[in-house]
């Protein structure tokens, strides 16, 4: 799944700022490549970019119209169908992010063969995969892992990517979810492939490359999430990675909608992280923590970081206030 | 997935007795459920039941056609196809174990619409599963794992559920894979899974029951076989495991098909699995080792398994060769 910018945010009729948040973190970590936002009326959501019609989109040079957005009830209203049809019209591709399949909605199918133009379901894989076969690729791999879902691991390897290429590294950030998909342009959605293919999905998404090329791969779950460890143990394997991040989010109570399951400490949730990456790569090593501290006060963060360092011997930032320098430094 | 017995093993045109290795499965642990098997003139395998045609099938009181075979090329030719309808008109189903789906041949999609039959492509889910939620569930359960992929979990699952009943247990398989789910007549190809739902879809296969009930859960793959370590640290977290029984085959020379992964050793495979079920399950333990011994004399073997049962502390045995009592003791 590959597409082009640059984009259109389409937030129709989003009842709120979170129902946006895929769209507002591309045009966080990708500013130069939404042109503009798509809104209806009664939109709660603004991304803080130029409100533009279709035809305005077409005019400015857009390639690809992005919903990003969580609609009400799920599904695809037929106001948003009327303006996407004339997206396509207007040569414009479509890539969506709601598990509602736009490629299985009639009106865009008739309008995309006609205009020959593509959509885009990035919740669903468009391709097959081998199994995964752990052969030592070269190249280099970091994969940002985590106490938990949610907890940063996106940022952090969005981070991770800009502060390498502001360095002169050969970088690329190798996305696994919506919204990492739509800001690196490409990627697979690592939970929606089927089971068997996890690992080999992972070895396709970030191939051999060279000597000192970085992938920066985006973490998904963790082994210490029961829903979700599966996902996770497949990206870890897969992706073969020459160093971890951990990440964590500081005075989180319990597992995410799990108040039976408590937080892993940092050092296990290292350790067991490290053990697995083994199998593929004996010389993975752990480069430091990203710790979300959005939580606590900024002197609290600071001290929370400052343990957590001394109990991995490892650097410990916030990357949204820290940034990821001391992470990269370890590399 | 859950369908009658009992069965008309269909073979077809199947090349050699390996091609109808899961028919052959089905055969040796459920020879009540078997009435006979069809085959074409040049069909080269023999599960040793009696021929039979379609229409001789229904009279006996078939409710079931299993295609447990592998096809030439894969595909299911004309002439099974013929057959097959002839089987819905009669009143049969039929359950498919090959990677084609019979579900979208129109030609038995519509003689089972008109006969009112269902068709089940086994090694493709047909419902849809909830997220893992690891809650603690009443009941026990005894999942079986291994150091690599076809190393006897099946068998080894199969024969404590027959072990445990004679013995007066409550106990029942539960099928992850094709052949296991002609056995059981129900189950879930776990490894057919969308990713995000692994855990999922096995706390579904294996849900609460009586507090002495058990359930004896077929295992997949291997946390150190890198192809599916995914699928199998989702078993292992949603069936919760009391017991494990660890898998494997002496005198592998290295990781299937994988020449560039060696085997890992027993006690670290038991520690690496034991660690991954307690998070589900604080209380998991490992009550033994099962060794396929084939490649082995049987003196040679009974050496083996001595050397395993001291380096583990548990009994050790071929459960071919020996039977599983020593295992069920320990429960």
């Amino acid at each position: 799944m590959e597409f082009q910018y640059p984009y259109l945010l389409f937030l129709g009729d989003a009842r709120d700022q979170l129902a946006a948040k895929t769209a507002n973190g591309v045009r966080v970590w990708r500013p130069d490549w939404c042109l503009g936002q798509f809104r209806f009326e009664d939109c709660k959501a603004d991304c803080g970019v130029p409100d533009m019609t279709i035809e305005e989109a077409a005019e400015a040079g857009v390639k690809t119209v992005i919903l990003g957005v969580v609609s009400r009830g799920g599904v695809i209203p037929e106001n948003w169908i009327n303006q996407l049809v004339k997206a396509l019209e207007l040569g414009m591709d479509i890539a969506s992010g709601l598990h509602t399949r736009i490629t299985q909605i009639p009106e865009l199918v008739k309008a995309a063969k006609k205009h020959n133009r593509s959509l885009h379901d990035v919740r669903h894989p468009s391709r097959e995969f081998d199994v995964g076969n752990g052969i030592n690729r070269s190249g280099k791999r970091l994969l940002t892992v985590g106490t938990d879902v949610s907890v940063g691991k996106m940022f952090t390897a969005l981070a991770v990517e800009q502060e390498m290429k502001k360095r002169g590294f050969d970088a690329d950030f190798r996305a696994t979810g919506q919204t990492g998909i739509f800001i690196a342009g490409s990627g697979v959605s690592i939970d929606a492939v089927v089971a068997d293919f996890i690992s080999g999905a992972v070895e396709w998404l970030c191939p051999e490359n060279l000597e000192n090329h970085w992938d920066i791969v985006e973490g998904q779950g963790s082994l210490f999430n029961v829903s979700y460890a599966g996902v996770t143990l497949g990206l870890i394997h897969g992706s073969q990675p020459d160093a971890l991040v951990v990440c964590h989010e500081a005075g989180r109570p319990h597992m995410r909608s799990m108040p039976h399951f408590p937080l892993i400490d940092l050092p296990t949730c290292i350790d067991v992280n490290l053990q697995a990456a083994r199998l593929t790569n004996p010389d993975v090593r752990c480069v430091g923590a990203a710790i979300n501290t959005s939580r606590l006060s900024e002197e609290e963060g600071r001290v929370f970081c400052d343990k957590i360092s001394q109990e991995i011997g490892l650097p410990a930032v916030d990357p949204l206030r820290d940034g990821v320098a001391s992470l990269v430094d370890q590399i």
